[in-house]
């Protein structure tokens, strides 16, 4: 049984696993975003900095794990892979802007609005959206129907809007210095983060088959991560904090900010990511090895060390 | 020769003539706008401040013209009218936003980021980003088929993004303070608002028929209107100040602001918009009085008083 091997020996080989999946959404990205030359250059230069500035990739890979899982010519996912990035990228600028979480460092570098300015900031993550839905609708190596891409634009767009990542975000912002109910907090992890990734798992499913079998326990599987991937986030950020400022983890947890562990603890928090994963490997089980990828993915997300 | 009339004649008409088309896009808009108490509500109120507080509705009023002139039945155009509205009122909450253009009013209220707050405004905007292309993609009324559908998104995307609109945006405000080139100027325009007052005009014959023999005609004329729309714009802005402050023109068109009267004068700029108008209306001459409306649009644009 590949789901009780002991996580950590499942996970230690994940870079090499996933390399592969890194390089090509990479090379994806690169060539779907406008050359930094071509006018208005600050404008294309600026967009080109804030999706090829490094970042986990987790969307991605999930898509290319999925499709691996599924036996799905991986060139055709690229597309959806990057589209969805894209979408990803865009997201993350406008957070960071002063009006919202004002954060001037990600991924180790100055934000977008830091490194150009908060008016080319505004305008280049505005200008990665439809760059998104433009992939969607036209890139050629996806070699789907035309229903199909309008399935995944339709997803797209649910996800990212006010019903979606938006929301999220917008719920997020309301919630500072004030503790959320636990529903609330599931709904807002749901919508920030969790709506994406589920586009993420399904639109590599929907490049299958519209009508894939499997779509229902993959939506259970990429439900059950996405909520254990932000648990983890929140686990991280407390740990984090932890060995940095020296603070007692109560300390963290008394600062009012809406996350789950400082809702149930620290310790329940940790057996929940378990269980979750759990859940979420006991959905693929119908699949062989040709899904390890997708299980190892999911290890990760929830055992990974930031 | 309808051409031929005065143009005041067939002007007078226009609230009478657009009223039905306005109150189409009025409902469309209110119907695909999520209701304002739902879940984030302060992130679902400000998308309807910003979309439904009036506005000249020039695009969508484009859309249904065109759609008259080529027989085709208005309700399957109430879905591109509203996307394309969508994504115009996008970009007018990001223009106004501090690090942007930092306008106050707008149509005579509080901008969006005034009347909510410059998170909210942010995010507003970009929940109408994914909306419209929701709309293009899934609504009923529509009627098409998913290669249709494909190319109204398609082009959509391209018009808005870095070489549409956001792009003709960047470019405006690297412009502030010194004077364009003639055809720096023209690209400026074309993106910024010419390449969404063509998709309206497009979209609407590809709703007819996506191999449509019209469409290069059609493209012609709206290119013309696209041009003297974004040059009367200027010289009501001129005009406009004139009145108020009492200045000399020639103050205007010191003050540097990238215009093409500052370039050529207001005599020339004004010359200008009546030759375009020709132009786009001797496009039109092999239709019939179904194209009236759309001849109407034209000359609106061009001998509007605001």
């Amino acid at each position: 049984m590949l789901a009780a091997l002991p996580h950590n020996h499942r996970i230690m080989n994940f870079d090499n696993l996933t390399r592969a999946w890194l390089n090509r959404i990479e090379s994806k990205l690169d060539s779907v975003l406008p050359p930094g030359d071509r006018q208005p250059a600050r404008l294309h230069e600026a967009m080109r900095y804030s999706v090829l500035g490094g970042g986990k990739r987790i969307r991605p890979v999930l898509v290319y794990a999925t499709g691996e899982a599924l036996g799905v010519d991986l060139a055709r996912l690229d597309g959806p892979a990057a589209a969805i990035e894209l979408m990803h990228a865009f997201s993350l600028v406008h957070d960071d802007l002063p009006a919202m979480d004002d954060d001037d460092l990600r991924r180790g570098r100055p934000t977008t609005h830091i490194a150009y300015d908060e008016a080319t900031a505004i305008l280049a993550a505005d200008a990665l959206q439809p760059l998104a839905f433009q992939v969607l609708a036209t890139d050629p190596s996806m070699a789907c129907d035309a229903q199909t891409r309008l399935k995944l634009i339709e997803q797209l767009a649910e996800a990212c809007g006010s019903d979606g990542m938006t929301g999220g975000q917008s719920i997020d912002l309301s919630a500072e210095g004030r503790q959320l109910e636990a529903d609330e907090l599931e709904l807002m992890y749901q919508l920030k983060t969790g709506r994406l990734l589920k586009v993420s798992v399904l639109s590599a499913a929907y490049c299958a088959d519209l009508q894939h079998p499997l779509l229902p326990a993959l939506e259970r599987f990429v439900d059950a991560v996405g909520l254990a991937f932000q648990i983890k986030d929140d686990l991280l950020d407390i740990e984090g904090e932890t060995a940095v400022i020296g603070k007692q983890q109560g300390a963290d947890i008394q600062r009012g900010k809406a996350t789950w562990p400082a809702l149930f603890g620290m310790d329940a928090a940790r057996a929940t990511t378990q269980k979750l994963l759990d859940q979420a490997l006991a959905e693929l089980e119908v699949l062989g090895p040709e899904a390890d990828g997708l299980r190892n993915v999911a290890r990760y997300i929830v055992n990974r060390e930031s």
